[in-house]
């Protein structure tokens, strides 16, 4: 007691698993399956820390909004009447009713479905019938939540005091992004997928390629070899190499010449918003996920009017990645639901004025990373079942898994934090 | 150890949890999700004080029985051969199986289905085949549980020694119900509901009409100023408290006519068996809850010869309330099933003598709370899924949910009888 | 925290449950309900005691494999290219992905899905892409599990120092069984039946034949007199003991004749490895589980002349049975799931000359355990529902039920040695 509670007693003990961890190696079942470590990871990681949760291109219009959901949270992302962004707690100030069903949608004001509590998009409390005298509203807003929007990308920070590393990422990365213009943007289709797998898993499995010869489809335009270091290769992807570095050269040229950002710039684990940026070339035309290469949307993003500008991708811990061609932009984001359950939300996005059936077909758009995500949500399994089996022994990541060693380093770092800012 | 323990092993974190109640607010979220209130729930609440079952119209002959399950417990309340009503816990001496499935039927007797002991309807053990010599069978009686009848309403009560408020209560409120004569009563019809929140979200829910504008059906004949201070009504349902007005004249004048009991006695957290109990007019033609308000069946219940009798209703702490007009009553079990889960069964009685399809009509007689059960089952699903959120604070009681927090300070009252009574 | 840790941290505790338990009565609830007591099964008898998982019968050829679930454990049991049997834990040494789905079937090598990690059949690491250099492959071989064969019985052990017991017993058990040669039987059906029970209501329900009136088509050819004391057969049951006796004294006659091992040999709670050992007569024709009693298999087993050799049967603590008749074998598995769920994995074996179709009929074969087992399910799940009843009380086991008593001796003898062993 008090049951709710979600810190471990006993910091000591947290202390000793995380000192279990072997370097280079995966981690203790426990941070897989625990009950305790979720809930952990909920209130240090999740918590604490930066969150993917949608892009502007998905609240458009005053009252458009989504909600997001994790752990036990849900919020609402809305416009409001001025245009703004805001995001709220999902939660009436009554009696704690849920006031948004799970989804997304467009509402005047946000009106509690019990006792019909009614508050504007920003989240005043402009309405609650039969009242005191005395009684005074303004007390009873929806509580707010932090959020930064970086070139369209909405993060938010659940803490009281958000830690601000993220600033001084937002201006390293903005003149990557801001030419694909997000605002101008709209959402093709989003599809939520559920993994039965610990939402680390997720993330690892992410976090390296070692893995792709088993994504066929993603292998006609992504070239496998990510990750590997030049001298590890394997035999079987020493042509993939070659047409890589091939597409590299020509890619590097044309950014210079036009002067788009594209290089490299990785600090997964060096800071507390861990991060990972670059443009790089795709296989076969170049375009697109498609399976030649070529673009899949008529209308080109923003401004473009070059169709070959590679994948611009961005990953930040803990919950995102994305790619930005100059057709379309995909975002994902990992919310965990349980320990050994996680959702991954993946938004297609297309230019505004892009028409669906004439500039794009919505089934060809998804197709590589709807089957991507598929093969990757039972790898996600295979991994959960068998780090539960109490055989399971941590084993060693590969050179070309070392940015899935980096997300585990990341993590172990933030629960360190966790603990030294509050060890009571 | 031992893990079927269920008494919060530290009182002082108990008592910590029931002080931080603020008071005239909802409670704090523990004790709507936490696994170890549910659990001091069952023991302190529904181990200790009266809970509802069941009517005797339910169990007219010898050998009639139905069962009650709340948390893990089933209990058998029975007709046997003598015409009394015995309540049994649903558990073999033998080995500890399941006797009867959950559900309602005839017996003869009380046969386990794994290896055939028998019991009669009174719980006495009659048979036990190939028993050792000297086995005795007047020791492996099924266990009793304490029962008391009101008026035809069975209450029981899972504790050894039974606190005795039953018994005033059944003074004050007998001669209000015993002209119903739910002794001459059948069943017509009953639903098990399963709402999606904890049991006590569905007392809170039950307890006030603030949320009624959400119950079309209901508002027919419901009077949804119900609960409102006089100085509280709403300005768009003045036209209805003026309508109410009338209707409680002309019943009042009726009642002291006839020496009818109508007079409201609310004690709802001023004593161990918290209760309220009234007869009230009802809108249109004031005699059922149809939706104009004329009756439902033709024979009326009792020797009434009048169907313009309103609505007699009973509210008692933790898990009941009733409504009895002329012409039917309805009757309401709260059963607990897990934190987030509770059963709500309700039960349409008529007069013995009344034949379905031509007296009434089922799918009639049922339509109102059909509909109103199930439109509170999605608000108390909100609530739970709000109060289950990190962001949910307690809020504030409006004036007319002050039934509300009645209930929330008898239970919160009886957690600390409990922890007085018991302070190991 | 550590979460994983399975061990309940006071042993005092577990001791005065164990003490709680009255002599020849059921268990106290926690035993059948609780999670610490289920996670101290899966350590303390699942993780150091025999377990049976299948015959060789199942794994017939190399590369054939089958694999077993218990708890959160997966082993995999596989022929290997020298035609040995091996027991390999299901986990990948890499990232600890699921090797093989559950089920059976057969393969080259054993190949992770996720990573291509390939090991061959005897566990060794043979393929790991892209390892950096000095990585050791003999490091990183699938961690083995220790196992014995009785005359084709395989039997596990999860423990690092497993008990020698199961050496003596072997010998006592191998002459009873050897001739019905196992390792030339092939499997005719395999079922797993979900059972919603404790594994040891499972088992207490496979140890006597109180119930076996319940059992109408096991009763055409089983003995339901088996485990009454000769002074405690029911009067209804007479009969069926007469015919007991008579078909006893011939098959004696026939063993004794053809040097046949029959003679009981019963060690249920008097030693590690508990076991009981019998051939007993079949009523009808004797031969097999039939509602006749008539062989159901044309092809008997080995090279067996002569059908009506009755049924030999073997019960091992924890988790084992079967009957071996001239006809076909029929071998039992009870595989924990969860406190209140387990697994039984029957499996029937004939000839593997036998030709389906022709000298047997799957579903003819299978009958009279089909539903022997569905109606003991039921029996369990009665079992279950009662003990977690809080009105449960421990109650007497008959003379008949004396192997269940003896069974529950065990395991409580089972559980003092984990203590005393480990008393940290």
């Amino acid at each position: 007691m008090p049951p709710t509670m979600i810190r471990p007693q006993n910091d000591v003990s947290l202390r000793r698993l995380i000192d279990e961890r072997k370097p280079g190696h995966s981690l203790p079942a426990s941070f897989y399956t625990s009950d305790e470590v979720f809930n952990l990871d909920l209130d240090a990681i999740f918590g604490k820390h930066w969150i993917f949760v949608a892009s502007v291109a998905e609240i458009r219009e005053p009252g458009d909004y989504v909600t997001i959901e994790f752990g036990k949270t849900s919020v609402i992302v809305i416009r409001d009447d001025d245009e703004q962004v805001q995001v709220l707690h999902n939660v009436c100030r009554h009696r704690g009713a849920r006031i948004l069903l799970p989804g997304a949608g467009s509402v005047g004001n946000l009106v509690c479905g019990y006792h019909q509590w009614t508050y504007s998009p920003d989240g005043e409390l402009i309405y609650a019938s039969a009242a005191e005298e005395g009684f005074d509203k303004s007390c009873y807003s929806l509580r707010k939540v932090a959020f930064r929007v970086i070139s369209g990308l909405i993060f938010i920070n659940m803490s009281d005091e958000p830690n601000t590393d993220i600033d001084p990422v937002a201006e390293i990365v903005e003149p990557y992004f801001d030419a694909h213009q997000l605002g101008r943007a709209k959402v093709a289709k989003q599809i939520d997928l559920i993994e039965e797998g610990n939402w680390k898993l997720t993330l690892e499995n992410n976090r390296e390629c070692y893995h792709c010869d088993l994504h066929p489809e993603l292998g006609c335009t992504y070239f496998i070899t990510w990750g590997y270091p030049e001298d590890q290769i394997p035999p079987h992807l020493q042509d993939v190499h070659q047409r890589y570095l091939a597409a590299e050269a020509e890619l590097e040229e044309k950014c210079i010449e036009r002067g788009i950002h594209y290089k490299g710039n990785e600090q997964l684990d060096t800071r507390t918003f861990g991060f990972r940026v670059q443009r790089e070339a795709l296989d076969g035309e170049g375009e697109s996920y498609s399976l030649t290469g070529a673009k899949l949307v008529n209308k080109l993003l923003g401004d473009f009017d070059d169709a070959k500008l590679g994948r611009l991708s961005m990953h930040t811990q803990p919950n995102f990645w994305c790619h930005f061609m100059a057709d379309h932009a995909i975002t994902f984001a990992v919310l965990p639901i349980a320990p050994g359950r996680t959702l991954v939300r993946t938004t297609w996005l297309v230019h505004e004025d892009a028409v669906e059936g004439v500039d794009y077909n919505v089934d060809d758009l998804t197709h590589v990373w709807r089957e991507t995500n598929n093969q990757d949500a039972h790898f996600v399994e295979l991994a959960q079942k068998g780090v539960t089996d109490p055989a399971y022994v941590p084993g060693p990541y590969m050179p070309s898994e070392y940015q899935v060693n980096a997300f585990c380093n990341w993590y172990l770092d933030r629960l360190n934090d966790y603990i030294e800012e509050d060890p009571s």
